[in-house]
């Protein structure tokens, strides 16, 4: 499971607690404090839990900085992790701090419920359709930024992607791992979700292993469709299929959530997250969602049909994005119908 | 506060929650578990609470060591770690671990409390008594155990100590520091303990100034007595000063408890701890106990009187600790009287 779930000695309520921490990935500090608390913050929302009672925040230092980059950095990095657990509904009220050749950022996200409070990950049902609430390419859109410096990667793609589309793509990568999933954990409650889990280390199909595995009914998990930051797929293609992108184990950070929810909600969550996204906080503060494969029975595994279809889904801000908005429209394909 | 207290959302309940982790300062990996996971808890025995419902361990693996000494290494530090969490009557129930140039250990404790669970640190009141349940001294014995092999530093300390007497200290420190203070916690609520906090990287006079500051009471903490491992205090003094021991900040790692205690109980809390700590599980189990200063009316200062008296606290296991248990035996000196 994402987070430890802990009976307590009081009241039948339990203790569910989850940590994450790593190293910076994007270069904005602030940004990078608020991926890291959404990161952070999303093995709750993955149970169906939108409040925290308490986070913790880890950092360390890095011994190579000077004091001026230092005293420009951290403050901005520690500033986004607050924001980011603020939006969350709850505060950093301690942590630890260390030196360290490398930066490291990230917390320890605690709340105490009731048992109605989370959907254990276990009680998918043959017939449940797959949602998925953030695309995927986020680490694919990391390292091609980088390459825009470094000639010899950047020859093996500049055939298939301008300079532009890749910042636009990193910028996209950077703005979707910032957001929180606490609107789809609210959302699951609403529409049944039986089971979910957040995207990150391990890749969407990974961790879609990871839920199979657990399930108590004899199930499986296809696959059909994979919504894609733009141009990271014909990224991940021009480079001998980089990070495994398009075989669903390239890894995401603070990744979207992976929803099985009964068929006939499918199409209502994926819509009330359009209609969300499209309101006040915009889809940065609520992320999107893509209908991408079914629940059949099957040996607790998970699967990528051959070919499955890619959705590539513009930067918010974009033209095609305004046009369309496909980043948010369940898809009524007859793979998943 | 030692630890963060978060008032929850169901019946009076508060969690209480701390996180620590640190690199490596003892040679043997299964010790330096149990002294990371005992320094964690010790937050929260700090407040005199005995119970823990969660632990969450926080791991990283060194990049720069081969995978056989991974190998060898990392599984005993996780089981010296899970070793002291059974022992404080928690488990180890996730975490997170990544790759880093150096170890890191740590955790996350968490507890959700009823109020009489746990003793606010600020009801201290002139006339209380301030004891210690661990010596000082930790860092100075580390340090000098390296210098064993580094004739330029043993040089400096050769007249005063011999090297059997500094590796007696080590072990002393190493056994010390993986001490629960948990014996320590159950009996502040027992002796109506006032206030309390643990000595770790500020040295006994950094925490004991921060626990006189958020003291109701306008008082002060006057030390008279500074119990150190054996020699230590001679090494320090030989090498100018050294950290700065006798003046109270040194830094310690997993120290005691520094517990204010009415007057009329303070000695019945120190023969308690020895009456336990020579019993079954030994003075490893418990930790000792010692008076160490008294608490005046003053303006929330601490401070060590000038030329305080040095308790040498001799090795467990050695003659002078199985003739006169004088770690354990409260000290009725005039000082504190």
């Amino acid at each position: 499971m994402d987070s430890a779930v802990i009976p307590l000695r009081h009241g039948g309520l339990s203790l569910v607690q989850t940590t994450d921490f790593f190293y910076p990935l994007v270069e904005d500090p602030y940004m990078m404090g608020r991926i890291a608390c959404a990161n952070v913050l999303s093995d709750l929302y993955a149970m169906g839990i939108t409040e925290c009672d308490n986070m913790l925040m880890l950092l360390s230092v890095s011994q190579k900085m000077n004091e001026k980059d230092r005293e420009r950095v951290m403050p901005l990095m520690i500033r986004g992790f607050r924001d980011a657990a603020e939006e969350g509904g709850t505060s950093v009220t301690g942590g630890q701090t260390v030196i360290n050749p490398w930066i490291i950022v990230g917390g320890v996200a605690s709340v105490v419920c009731q048992p109605n409070e989370f959907i254990m990950p276990d009680g998918a049902v043959p017939g449940d359709v797959l949602v998925l609430t953030k695309p995927l390419g986020t680490r694919v859109a990391v390292n091609a930024y980088l390459w825009i410096d470094q000639p010899e990667k950047w020859n093996k793609i500049k055939l298939v992607v301008t300079k532009e589309e890749v910042i636009e793509a990193y910028q996209e990568a950077m703005f979707s791992m910032a957001t929180l999933n606490r609107t789809a954990a609210g959302l699951m409650h609403k529409y049944q979700a039986h089971a979910a889990t957040d995207v990150t280390g391990f890749g969407l199909l990974g961790h879609a292993n990871n839920l199979a595995r657990q399930q108590q009914n004899e199930v499986a998990f296809v696959i059909h469709n994979l919504p894609i930051i733009a141009k990271m797929a014909a990224i991940s293609k021009a480079c001998g299929n980089l990070f495994n992108l398009l075989q669903g184990t390239s890894a995401e950070t603070s990744g979207g959530l992976l929803v099985c929810l009964p068929r006939e909600q499918a199409a209502k969550f994926c819509s009330e997250m359009k209609n969300l996204s499209s309101g006040a906080g915009g889809q940065g503060a609520v992320g999107g969602a893509w209908i991408i494969g079914i629940v059949e029975k099957g040996d607790r595994h998970a699967r990528i049909i051959d070919k499955p279809r890619i959705i590539e889904v513009p930067p918010r801000g974009s033209q095609a994005a305004n046009q369309e908005n496909s980043s948010t429209s369940p898809d009524p394909s007859p793979n998943v119908s």
